[in-house]
């Protein structure tokens, strides 16, 4: 199956970032592919590299994703990671540019181009109203608009972020599907912000700290399907 | 096993850099687990992250080695690689600072004292005579001495690298295993590098170069095997 | 005077990178002053920060330009470059995200802010198409297109880059003034880049290795003022 | 005057990092030169690169450092610092390495190396036991040792870190001159630097936030005087 093919709104991402690794993460995956397969929602799902694989072998309704990848070609690059070697493991996209991964511009538009030249789909981070605005121009499949300042905190924007920047994004290229994520922990977070104009949210702290993994995922999954068209 | 028990020398190290992946990665890896069983040789097998696991499971005398890692605790770390991730997919070692990988050293301090708290061997990359000593004082269990100008050139040093550069480890920390595989492409070099003092050789271009994997493996383990004190 | 204010084209960049500094600096940066008040044409002047106060308290006609500086406030940042402290030198422009200096988009973005905030006009490069609508889209005063295999060529692209880059950022803001200086050596080579749309052109290995720094400079002024509307 | 002869300790360095620029580190560095001449002792006064030729213009007692370089050598190197520049506008040292500015290992090395070949005296940052130790084989003329945990607290470590990390730098090179400077905020703070071995002292928020800069860098430079064989 082409995983990249699914990449439609409305999203749930699942992005356990280096909170768990191995056994751990392989629980969460299975958990999560079991409801993305009930609730027919299109799920993004993060891991270690060194977890891709076993990942994608293990399920079956999860866009496997890379947390980051380089613009290498075959060849030199000790230490960096290959696009070839993510697909040819199963992986269906990658997330780039995230706060605690800023790449250079030169470096996001060479990523996203062998991104698009290997058939992964990319899945962008902006922080501000300029930023937003900049990484769509560039094309990527998807956003993830998140101030930087809100990660990890459980608590939501005050203001009108959500919406405006989803909006910003939206201006610049209407089939880029924006993700906000920032400060979620509920399903009614999550039905805020597909209210406000997202197309998906998800989350690291917000689902790996709640005590009962299938009851947040379920929880969020409910909230997406309801938001459906 | 503990595979990183089984570090002492003479060493190869097969290094396929960026240059492989996925199902040519695991061939090669296959092919130089059967030669270092029947040689009786430790070896050090880098790969790509995404495939560290497929190549631990289906190999028994390889030290499956990472070409890089972070000095990240469980958390925060969005495409950072987190050591325990590494040590549950069968890992044994890690390369690290290496030229196309370089890193401060404050984080190759911290790094290492990572893969010390987790069990993973370290083999730490230098380049002149002054980078060689500083690392050799932070206590790696293997270092690569490579002046930088002669990586990918199939050409040895002219001068007296190999030897100045392995005695200036030793007389630092006389534990510390040495590989020296700048332009290292045959057997009778890595007997070369030997005689002159170091514990291991291998490489990257100079083996995947080869027409003949079989073969210039099998070459560059006789000359370890001939030189086993 | 808010030297800041004559960022009106067409515009001549003098670069000298880390080619020069101290009185080798001096005597370019008055020559260039003293052909910049004869020709009466906008003329950006970069050096080295610590020569920056010493140009812009020796000349007059010059936008003195620093060639980085940080998204820093007062306070920490040992060894980075503080916005206000260029201010007060008298520096009335940055560059920023010059292929050998990369930012990443956040810290790019955060910059220009801050080159807001204190008054500092933004001069931003950026390499290829997609790069140059991302940069153009977070309005700084100025851009360099230059495609980086190009750099230090003195050959000019022979494709429609100049052309179509200058377009690109026009059309997604109409008040960036566009810099084209990629392999221009000559005053025909800034004749040609401003008839394909530029607003200035110049450069540094055209001018520094030109045998006469009067000659090279009076030449490009010349075809600056032969096209001024 | 070769203002790096006169690194012979005990020293005092000033540091306003990027707290001050312009008039203000002026004020600072002539108030300074003045107590530095007044007492004898050999200062190490740093300031934003901007301010430096300025400050060496208006001193005659101190050793103007800058807070970071870079291994260029003329030529490319956009929004780098050249090494000859800095010696031509009267610099005597620089300090590499800081926590806040962190080098690769195969930087410091190369920055080192371009900082005797014209004459700069190197005054390095280090952390750790182990990152001393290392910095220490390089042969910096003096040496921070800073636990990151400790700057800007107005803490000093109350274990033995000072007297320990002294050691260990003594013991792989007695001619490195040791400054430990955390924590340390009044003339008190000094002199048990000293007294636990330490060549130096002196710091940033320390000396910055007293309300009185006479007062407080006239207490620790009585305390170095004390301290002085």
């Amino acid at each position: 199956m082409d995983r990249r093919s699914t990449l439609t709104g409305p999203l749930l991402i699942v992005n356990p970032k280096a909170y768990l690794g191995g056994g751990e993460t392989l629980r969460l995956a299975r958990l999560t592919d079991e409801l993305a397969g009930q609730f027919g929602i299109t799920t993004i799902f993060t891991a270690q590299h060194v977890d891709l694989r076993m990942i994608a072998e293990a399920t079956e309704h999860l866009v496997v994703t890379a947390q980051h990848m380089d613009p290498l070609v075959p060849g030199r690059g000790m230490g960096r990671i290959l696009p070839e070697g993510l697909v040819e493991a199963g992986v269906g996209a990658v997330v780039l540019n995230h706060a605690e991964h800023p790449l250079t511009l030169d470096e996001l538009d060479r990523t996203i181009a062998r991104a698009r030249a290997t058939g992964l789909a990319t899945i962008v981070c902006a922080d501000s109203d300029a930023q937003c605005r900049a990484v769509a121009t560039l094309g990527p499949d998807v956003m993830i608009c998140e101030p930087t300042s809100a990660i990890g905190t459980g608590r939501m924007d005050a203001g009108d972020y959500v919406e405006r920047t989803t909006r910003i994004v939206k201006e610049v290229d209407a089939n880029i599907l924006v993700i906000q994520a920032a400060g979620v922990s509920t399903g009614e977070d999550v039905a805020r912000v597909l209210a406000q104009g997202a197309d998906g949210s998800g989350g690291t702290s917000g689902i790996l700290q709640h005590p009962d993994h299938r009851r947040i995922l379920s929880d969020m999954y409910t909230a997406l399907r309801t938001a459906k068209p």
